[in-house]
Order: C-alpha cells, then sequence, then structure tokens
C-alpha cells in the first residue's frame, strides 16, 4: 500500500515546502497549524491527492498527527513505525517525536502547546482544516489544552492544500454503479427508507459524509482508496432532492444520465459546503431540521449546519441500513467467501507442502502466493486490506502489515495469516494461526484456548436486544478461566463490497449496539505473547434467526452463520480439552467447508482438506457418551 | 409483613379520610393529589408512619400509585395483588384500577389526566409531596403529560399528613451504634474518606438521604423499617460539620454525647430542609457546591439546593465506599452466612424427612419451620424480606411473597424457598429449589441448565474493569443455548447488616458498574414456566483478587468467593449433562460446605447432607479422563 513519493520530492524539496507552509501562517497570524492523519471523510485509508502529511514530511506511515511551527515540522509518530520514519523524513525540517506505548500523538501536541505557554509565550493560535478534525479529536484537544491563551482556529481552505501545487486529483479512476443484482436493492428504494427515516427524526437534510454511506446509499463504487471501493464523494439527501459531489470527470455522462434519471444530481466536490450551506437556510424559509450524527461528521459539516439550521441528532440512518445485509448481499458475501476460502486453503495446502520439502519460505513468498491465489478466484476486485503474514515473533504484532522477506519459516514456529479481498459484491476478512511442522504443548494448549473461545461465540444462541457488549463477555470467558485476554475488540462489522471494518455493530467491551439479523461481524478471539507469538481465529459471520428455538418471552432467539469457510489447524487443537458441544459445533463447521467447497480443489488440496477436517472419531465418541 | 390496620379504621372512617383530603385539594385549588407508593428516603420497605396510600384506602400492597381526586381515590394495582385488593378497600371511597402486566401506574395516571383534558376540562393543577418523588419519577409523569395544561406542582408539607391525625410517629424504637469490631470502620475513619471524596469531586455539602447510607456513615442501626434495620433520618456532611436528623426521642442522652464525641450533630427530623437551604447559601458567602446523586434524592432535596446553590452531579460516594465491603464486614458476612445456611440445611433436611414419613407439609408450616430455624441461631435480628416458601406452581411466581397454608406439597413438585436474615453484622439471601419425591426428567433438566448458568457465573475469573452487564452475558448463555431465559436480573449488591438490595453493583443487561474486590453480590439465575412451577438458584458470593493467576496486561484477575453454603438438590442434577469444569467446581464448593458446617449439625442432617454433596465418583473420574 505503501505510495512511492519519489516523483513528488523531485519537484519541491522539503525545506521549500516548509517555507512555503510557513508563508502561510505568517499570512494569517497563526502561530501553529494542526494537521489530524484524516481526511474530509474520516477514511481509515486515505486517498493519494489526501495524503497531506507525507507530502509535507516524506511519512508514508498512518496515524501520526503533525504540528507545522514557523521553523519545524513536528511529527508524532508510534510505535509501528519508528523505524520506517526515520528513512522517510529529512531531519532538518522535521522533528521526530517518537511515541511511547500508550501514548497519543494528540496527547504530546497538547503537552507541547501547554510548555510553549508556560515558556512564555503569551498566546497560541493554532489553526486547523476543520473538514478533517472531528468534532471529538477537537474537543480532546481543546480539553488538553484548557488555557483561555491557547486558541483552536478553524482555517479554510487547508493550507498544506494552498501551498500542494503539484498534487494530482484522482479523476483519472471512473465512478460505476452497481446493479440491484449485486445490491439488492434500488438507488430508489434505498432513498426512499432513508426519507422515512428522516421523517421519522423530523429531519428534512441528511449530509452523508462518510465515503462507504454515500456509495451504499447511491449503489456506486470507485476506485479512489486502496482497499475500499469507493467514490471520493459527499452526498445530501434532502425531503425531495438527492446530491452527490464528486470530481465530475469521474462520473461519465452515461452515469451521469442514469443518476439523474434516479433522481440524483451531480455536483462538483468542493461545491459540498456551499450547497449544505445554502439548503440549510432557504431564502424565505426559517432554519431548516438537519440531521447530524456526531460521530460520522466533521468540524466543517457541524459548523455549516449548526449557525444557520437546527441540528437533530441522531445515528447515522444510512449507517443503520448498510449495517444490515438484505438477501442478495448476503448472498455475494457467501460467493466472496468461498472464493477467499479456497484461496486460504489453497494456499496454506501448498505451504505445508512447500515446508516439508525444504523450500525457502518468508513473509514475502507466502504473501505474493496467498495474493496470487486470491486473484485466481473469479471477479477478483482487490485487496480489502494489506495482508499480515505474520511469522515467528512477528504473529505477536497486532498491528504488523509488512512482508519482511528475511523473515524466513521455521520449524515449530506460528504463521499468522490475516488477510481479505474485495470480490464483486463481497469483501472478506480471514485470520488463521498455523504452525511449520510440529508444534509444543504450550502453543497447542494456548490455540486450543483460543479456539474455544472462538466457538464459545461463533456458536452463541441469544436473545433480541442482545448488545455487543454482552457477546464479547461470552466470547472472552474461556480465555479469562486461564488467566488469558487480548488487546483488541472481539468483532467488527464488515461491509458488503466496502469497507472492511464498518459501523455501528461490533463485539467489544464498549458497544451498547443491539444486534440484529443480516448483521455481519468478525469474531476474532486472540492471544498474543512478545517474542513467543501469536494466535488469531477469524471468521466472518452474520446473525440469523435461530428458528429452531421456539421464542421465550415474546423475544425470538438469534444466533451466528458462518461466511468464512477454512478449518482450523489439526495439529494445534487439543481435543481433550474441548466439549462435546465445542465438538459437536466444530463437526458441523467442517461438514459445511467439506460439502462447500471440496468438489472444486485439485487432489492434493482435496487430501489436505480431508485431514485438517477429520475430528478424530474416538474424541466425538467419547464426549457423546461422557 | 402485612401491618394491622384495624385499629386505625376503628378511628376515622374511609369516607372521612376521603372528605378531610379533598379538603386540603380545595383549599390549595388543587384538581388532583398524586401520592407515590414511595416515601422520604426512596424505601423498599416503608416505616408505618409513612404508609401514607395505605392509610387513605386501606390496601396494604406494595407499588401502588395513588391519584387523589376531589370525589374519588384512584388505586393503581399490578397483578399481584388482584386478589388482595379487593378485600382491603371501600369501593364507595377508593375505585381500584387493576393494571394489566406490563403496564405502569404512573401511566395510567398520566393516561387518566390526559383524558380529563380531552373531556373538556382546561386545566389540570396536581400537587405532589416533593420530599417523595423523586427526579425521573416527575420527569418520565411529565413527559407523559406533555400539554401546558396539566402542571405538576409541589405542595409542602404533605397533605396526606395534614390530615392523618391520628398517626404515630415510630419513636419507640431507639437507635443504637454498631463497634467497630462489628462495622470494621470508625465513623471518624468514614468521614474522613468522605470528605477526600467530597473534596475530589470539588463539593462542600453532602446531602445524605438513603436510610442505609446514613446508617453505614454514622454506624447506626434501628429498627423502623421492617427486614432493614436503619433508622428514619438524614444526614448533612460538610467540610467541617456532620448532622444526624431523626425524632429526637430515638436517640438517648448517652448516644447523643457519643455522637457528639465522634462529630455529629443530632437535630430533629423535621429540620432538615431548612438546615440544608442554610448551609446551601450562608450569610456572606456565595452559593455553596452541594454534591447531589440524582437518582439517589426526591426532588424535595434537589428543590432546595438547585436555587441557592451550586448542584454538583456525581454518584453518591456514601453508595460507592459502603458496596466495597472491609475485612470485618466480610467476616461477619461469613459467620451470618454460615448460621444461615445451617438453618437452611436443617429446614431441607428435616422437611424431606417429614415428607417421606407422610406428614402434611404447606406453605406455611415450611415458612414457619424455616424462620424458626434462622431463629435458633446466635445473633439473629429478623429477617431481611419476607420469605418465599414457593410450592408447586407457585414456584413460578417470582414475586411471590404469601405463604398459603392451602398450598400442600405433593410428590414430585418443585419447593422454591427464596428466604434471608439480619444476623449481627450480616445480611443473607439464600434461595434453593428442591422437589418433594422423585423428580421427572424435564425438572431434572430444566433445573441442570439453570444451575450450569449458576456455575458459569460463580466460577467465573474476569480482568479488572469488567461490567455487570458482561457479567450477566457469561452467566445466561448456557440458558440461552438451551433457548431458555429468566426475566430478572441475575445479580444485586447486599448490605452487610444494611438493606438486601442495595446498589450500585448489579449483574444484569443494563448495569455498567464495574465490579470491585469487596463487593458482595447474589448469583440467582433461574427458569419459570406457568402452572409448571419455577427454578432459582442464588447464592450470595464476594468479589476477590484471583491471586493463583498472573496479572495480564497489567490487570488484576478477580473472581467470586462464595458466602452461601448450602449444597444444590441432588435429585435434580444430571450430572451427565455437566463438564469436567462445572463438576470440579461443584466438587470443592461441597467440600467447602461439608468442612465448615458438618461438625455443627445433628447425625440426621450430617446424613442429609452427606447424600446431598456425595458427586458421584464416576462422574468426576469420567470427566477427568475425556
Amino acid at each position: 500500500m505503501k505510495s512511492d513519493t519519489s516523483t513528488l520530492s523531485s519537484i519541491i524539496a522539503p525545506a521549500e515546502r516548509l517555507r512555503l507552509i510557513a508563508e502561510q501562517l505568517q499570512a494569517r497570524n497563526l502561530d501553529a497549524y494542526y494537521v489530524p492523519p484524516e481526511d474530509e471523510h474520516l477514511n481509515e485509508y486515505l486517498p493519494e491527492n489526501k495524503k497531506r502529511i507525507q507530502w509535507l514530511t516524506g511519512f508514508t506511515g498512518e496515524s501520526a498527527p503533525l504540528l507545522v511551527l514557523p521553523d519545524k515540522l513536528h511529527l508524532y509518530v508510534d510505535g509501528r513505525f519508528h523505524l520506517q520514519v526515520d528513512d522517510e523524513v529529512d531531519p532538518a525540517v522535521t522533528t521526530v517525536h517518537k511515541l511511547p506505548p500508550d501514548q497519543s500523538g494528540d496527547k504530546c501536541i497538547a503537552a507541547a502547546l501547554n510548555e510553549m505557554l508556560e515558556q512564555g509565550k503569551e498566546k497560541i493560535i493554532v489553526g486547523f482544516n476543520p473538514f478533517i478534525v472531528s468534532p471529538s479529536r477537537l474537543a480532546s484537544l481543546e480539553k488538553q489544552t484548557p488555557s483561555d491563551n491557547i486558541q483552536w482556529q478553524s482555517i479554510t481552505p487547508d493550507l498544506v492544500d494552498q501551498v500542494w501545487s503539484d498534487r494530482h486529483d484522482q479523476a483519472s479512476e471512473p465512478a460505476y454503479q452497481l446493479d440491484t443484482r449485486i445490491t439488492g436493492q434500488s438507488v430508489e428504494e434505498k432513498l426512499s427508507r432513508i426519507r422515512e427515516d428522516m421523517k421519522k427524526l423530523n429531519a428534512v437534510i441528511l449530509p452523508v459524509t462518510r465515503l462507504d454511506e454515500v456509495c451504499w446509499l447511491y449503489n456506486l463504487r470507485g476506485k479512489d482508496i486502496p482497499y475500499n471501493p469507493v467514490l471520493e464523494s459527499y452526498a445530501i439527501l434532502t425531503e425531495n432532492e438527492a446530491f452527490l459531489f464528486t470530481q465530475p470527470a469521474k462520473v461519465s455522462e452515461s452515469l451521469r444520465q442514469s443518476l439523474a434519471a434516479q433522481g440524483i444530481q451531480v455536483k462538483p466536490y468542493e461545491s459540498y459546503p456551499q450547497t449544505l450551506k445554502e439548503l440549510c437556510a432557504p431564502e424565505g424559509s426559517g432554519p431548516q431540521k438537519v440531521l447530524i450524527d456526531k460521530s460520522a461528521v466533521t468540524m466543517g459539516t457541524l459548523d455549516v449546519v449548526a449557525g444557520p439550521a437546527e441540528v437533530i441528532e441522531a445515528e447515522h440512518p444510512v449507517m443503520m441500513r448498510k449495517a444490515i445485509k438484505n438477501e442478495v448481499e448476503l448472498q455475494r458475501m457467501h460467493l466472496a467467501h468461498e472464493r477467499a476460502s479456497r484461496a486460504i486453503i489453497r494456499h496454506l495446502a501448498s505451504t505445508e507442502l512447500a515446508f516439508e520439502c525444504g523450500k525457502p519460505l518468508n513473509e514475502e513468498t507466502l504473501r505474493a502466493d496467498l495474493e496470487q491465489k486470491y486473484a485466481e478466484e473469479d471477479e477478483f476486485f482487490e485487496l480489502s486490506f494489506p495482508t499480515i503474514p505474520g511469522v515467528g515473533a512477528n504473529s505477536a504484532i497486532i498491528h504488523y502489515s509488512h512482508a519482511d522477506p528475511n523473515q524466513v519459516a521455521r520449524a515449530s514456529e506460528f504463521y499468522l495469516l490475516d488477510s481479505g479481498c474485495q470480490y464483486l459484491g463481497g469483501t472478506t476478512d480471514t485470520t488463521r494461526t498455523t504452525v511449520f511442522g510440529e508444534a509444543d504443548l504450550l502453543k497447542k494448549e494456548r490455540y486450543t484456548a483460543v479456539l474455544k473461545a472462538h466457538i464459545a461465540c461463533a456458536s452463541l444462541i441469544f436473545p433480541e436486544g442482545t448488545k455487543g457488549s454482552q457477546i464479547d463477555a461470552v466470547c472472552r470467558a474461556p480465555l479469562w478461566s486461564q488467566g488469558l485476554d487480548f488487546a483488541h475488540g472481539t468483532g467488527h462489522g464488515v461491509g458488503a463490497f466496502l469497507n472492511v471494518h464498518e459501523g455501528p455493530n461490533r463485539i467489544s467491551k464498549v458497544c451498547s449496539v443491539i444486534f440484529q439479523p443480516g448483521m455481519v461481524t468478525s469474531i476474532e478471539p486472540g492471544y498474543y505473547e512478545k517474542d513467543w507469538g501469536g494466535i488469531r481465529l477469524e471468521n466472518l459471520y452474520y446473525v440469523v434467526e435461530a428458528k429452531e428455538k421456539p421464542p421465550f418471552m415474546e423475544r425470538k432467539w438469534l444466533r451466528f452463520e458462518p461466511l468464512t469457510l477454512v478449518p482450523f489447524e489439526m495439529k494445534l487443537i487439543l481435543f481433550e480439552q474441548l466439549t462435546a458441544h465445542e465438538c459437536a459445533w466444530l463437526k458441523a463447521y467442517y461438514q459445511r467447508i467439506w460439502d462447500t467447497l471440496s468438489p472444486t480443489l485439485d487432489t492434493d488440496e482435496t487430501d489436505w482438506l480431508a485431514r485438517q477436517t477429520a475430528i478424530p472419531v474416538d474424541w466425538i465418541k467419547r464426549l457423546r457418551n461422557a
């Protein structure tokens, strides 16, 4: 995913970039300028033309906020990027602050500003682009700089954009619209449902600022961002009108006409704030009621609305409807997971054989082999996130996303593979942990504990009204009983041919969202120990009604239906530690994998799958009798 | 617990009471007067002199709000009391509204007021005593009567009190103070800690309005309320002063002197509002900062404070500190539970023998036998709530609290016994379900499912920071897996020689309180089926650090330590459905019961206990090998 910045660097030298932005500060009487590591749509991955920090500093990593001072750039980099940042930035221009664990860049920036004040500066005005700063981020920064002498000041347009003279826009990648055979619902139907939601909330205007929400609403897709098949755009919905704001060149004439026929007006990307402003207080009318989900918008949208209009705060109706997949979306998700699961099975089978034959394997060859097999499946678009091929101690790094050719496969070491794809209509995300050769007992014990946690969650039957935080505890309890836990969420929502991470449903300690039929979630308990290795077992599931159980106290029962079809690692399972219930779940899951995928595998792969899914018969019998 | 109202009735006739209160309405230009089923301290059980609804109507049940109209009293009674209410009230004076399931009295009162408006009444002014209405109750009533033409008006003093000329106050029962050998902490220490809490929250005044909070803070107890050994009182704490407001006659001269030596000034109960008001805005000072927990006070306290002072909202520090029991309190809780558990064991053993010998048993004889055995133990004060001896179909009634002599023990029927005591220093609460004679398979299956849920929760090891809602899901999951659930919370906090229900910790779907070492909780999963019967298995536990597990990610592990020592019903357990883990937990628990209590039982009782705690050896072996 790392982009090549050499062509940019050849045009304007780093020191010149600092000089240019420093001029902007001076022209606007700013003491500092804050650049968050996000963009206008709070994306997880940024499009090239929004990589403002990269353009200023050369740094290609993620999550690092930047503070521009007149004489120097200050970049706050977390542990994942401490090595690479030194290769990427010019220390004469950028001071790198390497964050200790659990320290946030924003907190350090606030501390630096507070210190400037203590050291005698009378007043500090910090500019920022409100369209790339979320309300919660600004509130946190303001809270951490409580003095009246530190002022956070909205500046539009963005100061980096002002000096980024060699910026390319992404107009070359056209938008396209998906057929209802892929989306299961027409734009007309979606608009009608969302307008019903707005009416219930007494709102007449709805800004849509997250790219996956715009794309879901209009059944559009694009290629503006790696891993997310989305179009850089905004939307605004009113009672009678629907707007799409994007670069005009991305919309072909035929698409424009087709959108118009569906009631969607296409406008230039830049005209979003002005159009929103005009809609908020149309001439001759009073302030309009605008639905705002504060967790979905930036300060820019909030500022435009809050003045002239009446803000109605609610969860974003597009997010809520998008989370509940329809029948067609689920069919496409199933198809995508059959493809991805087959690719993973083929990769794991060939990897085992290669290791046994003594072929040299390393993270880079493993990554390449998997991604090739992903791409060999029909209707492959791209990966849904950078493949994580952690070998040995690297398997313990939760946010690992490199593939190191020097990290070679060694006997009895873990191989943690976290990866996913975008196939037409479906997004996948799977993690398996396996071992090269034979594993020692401790590895088997830890693996079995994580598997028990996975099954506790995957086999759970729960009543309507159950929240993510409740399901989280059920998943962790088997690990807790052994004094183990993991430092990440248990599950996240996943889009249908959209973002691999989407809200609102999560399985986590803090999620109060109620799980409903049609919601897709990962279940991914793990266990990690530095220098020893890590285990994560991740499948995607969707919520269905458990019709085999009659409703109780008028509440229906729900359960998880698997999408992912990859066996767990037979060599790492201690069957004597499984209960009859766990064994039965595993047996049914393996039957489904076998029935679905074995007809499409070659002989070697079928043999591998047969070995991997053959639960020792004596365990099943023994546990049944117990 | 039902009090005899015949002496009252003989003095003033019901119709005369209505006439007297109607006069009050007229004198104050009120169209109606609302009486909630609560008192000044939001008690679960009311003292005799606060049973205002009972005095007006004759109704002795709980939870029924009253609307006084000039010509009639309107009482809104839930299903538990539909039979008894007809025997208790005079229909010429009181119209009884029998609520359908899931309907609240307040909702019906709001609907009645709205209807009066629709039927032509121009304006309705409803009076209420703010000192017995909680802020949340008033907010809910106001929300349900949205018209500007319905006004809720604070009236002090209470209108019922104005006409209740034959009211006895409870001065005869003196207050007493507990030694630190019982409480583990002196008043001085407690005051100092709470003042630290106030300081952290930047508050200088703390009203204490719940009786158990006043009693805990000052190490006081009283006999003003059945089941709760508390004193009817208020307290106010400032940075330098501590006040106790109670009937002067309840405080002996020696206690008064002793309290004075501990820095506590005793004032008349009635002077609480005025003193609070004066403290809020002392002459020559600005508004004071008063700490208010809105869930703990009534509108009366809130109104007194909100005007002249600055309200600082926070959880009540006394509630938070009271919830975490100290070593001495836990010792006393252990001792109380040994006593209560022995009494229950003796009762269950003698009941089994009596049934086998063909002696006639009914709910009333069972209740009397248990309560006698409770009272035979040392340092017995009283029950902690009315005994629930549900035989047969009555075992399915969750809020059952009668003992019906006509409900006799029959073979193969359930006997659900929910009961508790106040022993000096400790409060108990235990539920066991057993069966007369032999049970059928379905009863065993359901019982085993509830037992699995109990063990899942009781044996849980969880990290610091875990909330009640998370633990709730772990308890329910084994029932959910069979399509079963129960319509009450999984656990509640319990006081140390105080209220059997106390906050803030609960194990429930909605509780976000974090469980900390020293907190006491019940664990009481159940299963209920109308006309078939009910099962509830309730023990009390307290949270301890699970020191056998090393901390993980710098978080300690916690677990539950049992207080209750009563075996489950051997005849109802299907051991083949237990896992090795469940069997091991049961074995360790039974060992503890045996070691602690068998030396103090007679031969018959010891034999019974030996049978009840003898887990079939072959099951233990089999499961160990599996």
